[in-house]
């Protein structure tokens, strides 16, 4: 079958998915749980092949890491099926319900999307915390994973698939793409798919998002700015500023630009500058901090860079106004922090900058569907409409208007005959 | 100054918008209301060069109604921004608020999604309501209305315009375009707008949807159905059938498609065609229904027929299985109603079908800002992401993550030395 037949009688599963009981799901979520641990061994086995021809391709120590699925990983995986499994009913929701008239009724019910898109990189536990998020929100998906991991995800493939059936779910909710050029057949699928997630880089999103009549929901880039106040405590500026550039340099929500009051630039910018050498971070300035502490030179227009790597944008600005105009120009609206004992400033700061994610004195790290206690999360949005910042299963539920009535027509309340009488019940 | 420039200049007004307080907004919503009434000689005036060029150019007399701006219309624009003064400020509310560790609190809180883009039909009445609506929301609005009401607009803009200033919102805040060709430079100010939201005919949405990289929120056709079950009150269904199709049939929640359960449909569409011809409807059916009634003789293929017309198509349907098959197959995932005393063949009904309204024993045409208590609404969205049906404020709000930290980083709670304690406060 071509994908555009798969979405097509994914189309038809998805009224019947959505109807399914939260009983149901969960059901299939601890078989899905107990059946990935029952069998491991294969799962490990198809997970050393992956691993042999990746070290065969001459693959990077990180991504190497990326790929491994081992019982490690397998913990966390089924942690987060725990999670699920124990969060509320994310289906049928009454959101809204209000008398308009005598008997005439509205309801808001929050519903499954119905068929969604995921597009992800090399990694085995991102294939289960999709799946499994898509299942307890009564969504049917279309999988399509890095080539990479190609074996590891058809055994974990096999167990999700065998595990939903047997809960009773239908089998159609579930499809694993398997070939790249699928990619552009999903694209053109707008008929029966609702909503695509692409991870990945920049330009594979880009891709996307240009390619495509479906809504896409995701990021591009994460500019994100650690801003050093003033008043800011210098011992958690530096800690924080390290943890957000170097804890994991290949997440969007990694800190790229370090703001640093002018106030204080001449006392924090060396300590900054010796902790994060010592981490192996390679600091770029514009002339002004190049006069301060010794980093590579580079241009104004060049502060909208994503690194992803142990490089790190430095800047001197005026205060917290000119900080937050720095970010929402030269940021993605993704995870900004400020560094402030000063409350009010960090109000103004997290009022003004237009990011789904602004802190006060923590690291631009904890931007996660996890580390927000949604389970999981299918991706990070940096669009302002529907979903923002980590998305976990609210951000793939939407709603509809029940109206209950008795006959009424909307003549009679245009003519004036009857007239609305709202009520919230 | 060109579109591009002033949605730049807006782009940077909008963190000022968004941060000015409830009590300032609604001062404006109250100085409008004033200023429109003080005013209205003007505007009437104003619209009276409108309608006498409308007249000139021989338009037809349902959009001459349109295009009327008279004391009626005032006085339900007014009774609008009554209801939105009196709404709850949808601006800064906590939706969200949890403790992930001590000393470190994850808030969200809705907010205004920026710089909204609206392209509305020639009706000065909308552009008062979709004015007030982004103020009260706390957004900024580029709108370019219709050029039938040109004058009529110019005079509604210039009295919202300086009541606005005078209430203290931020001047930039608001801007008329006024050129057709500006709607190709809107759409290309993809850095500085964050919607858009185009209301007009099918291909004008269309052209839009496929010519932009703002998201687009509305809905391109209405293809609303009613379905008459074999336990249908057949009175209730005469009458609803006829006011869905007739009660303004321009609008795009009117029904284009008759489904008559066919045990029923010897005794009722006799009935039905009876009630729809004498409100000068005609009707079209494939060959099953033309044995039944004398109707123009139809295609099984031209059941996504959206007339906005006195034309409605008729089919018989096996139940509510059927029913639910055709309008997700031909509709538009509006609004749709099925009409039956069974309560729960009704409730199979509005689960299944994927529309954003869908209703029991009453008409289509309910499907409304308005009358759903919104207070007024800048469209309808078909779409499932964001807001769907009639939107109103919440439509035009999104959310943005507040984390309060004391100097948290990542690391720690990577390599286990700290741990997540959520709790929602």
């Amino acid at each position: 079958m071509t994908i555009t037949e798969i979405a097509r009688s994914m189309k038809l599963a998805a009224p019947l998915m959505a109807a399914s009981t939260n009983d149901i799901r969960v059901a299939a979520l601890k078989s899905i749980a107990k059946a990935l641990e029952d069998n491991k061994t294969s799962i490990f086995e198809a997970n050393a092949i992956d691993l042999k021809n990746a070290k065969d391709n001459g693959i990077s120590d990180a991504v190497y890491k990326r790929l491994k699925f081992d019982e490690g990983k397998l913990k966390s995986v089924l942690d987060g099926i725990d999670q699920l499994v124990s969060l509320p009913d994310p289906v049928g929701k009454t959101m809204l319900k209000r008398q308009l008239d005598d008997g005439l009724i509205l309801e808001s019910v929050s519903c499954p999307i119905g068929v969604i898109g995921v597009i992800f990189e090399a990694r085995p536990d991102a294939l289960v915390q999709i799946s499994t998020l898509c299942i307890k929100s009564g969504n049917c998906a279309i999988l399509k994973g890095g080539k990479e991991t190609a074996n590891t995800n058809q055994a974990l493939f096999e167990v999700i698939k065998k595990s939903i059936i047997d809960a009773g779910l239908p089998g159609d909710c579930l499809f694993k793409a398997e070939q790249h050029n699928e990619i552009d057949e999903l694209l053109e699928c707008d008929k029966y798919v609702d909503l695509l997630i692409p991870r990945g880089s920049n330009a594979f999103v880009q891709y996307i998002m240009n390619n495509t009549k479906i809504p896409v929901m995701g990021h591009a880039d994460g500019v994100c700015h650690v801003y050093v106040d003033k008043d800011a405590d210098i011992d958690k500026a530096i800690r924080i500023v390290v943890d957000a550039k170097t804890q994991y340099t290949a997440a969007c929500n990694a800190a790229e630009t370090l703001l640093v009051d002018r106030k204080i630039a001449e006392s924090f910018l060396p300590k900054a500058y010796e902790a994060l050498s010592n981490a192996n971070v390679k600091l770029r300035g514009n002339e002004e901090v190049t006069k301060l502490i010794k980093v590579e030179s580079m241009n104004d227009d060049e502060y909208n860079t994503e690194y992803l790597d142990l490089v790190m944008s430095v800047k001197l600005v005026d205060g917290v106004e000119e900080a937050v105009d720095h970010i929402n120009r030269f940021g993605s609206h993704h995870t900004d922090a400020i560094i402030s004992e000063n409350d009010k400033t960090a109000a103004y700061f997290m009022q003004m900058v237009d990011s789904a994610g602004v802190y006060q004195n923590a690291s631009t790290r904890f931007a996660d569907g996890f580390r927000y206690g949604f389970g999981a999360e299918v991706g990070i949005s940096t669009s302002k409409l529907h979903a923002r910042g980590p998305v976990g299963l609210e951000g793939l539920m939407t709603y509809k208007y029940k109206l209950y009535g008795s006959g009424q027509i909307v003549e009679d309340y245009s003519n004036g005959s009857s007239s609305f009488h709202f009520q919230d019940l």
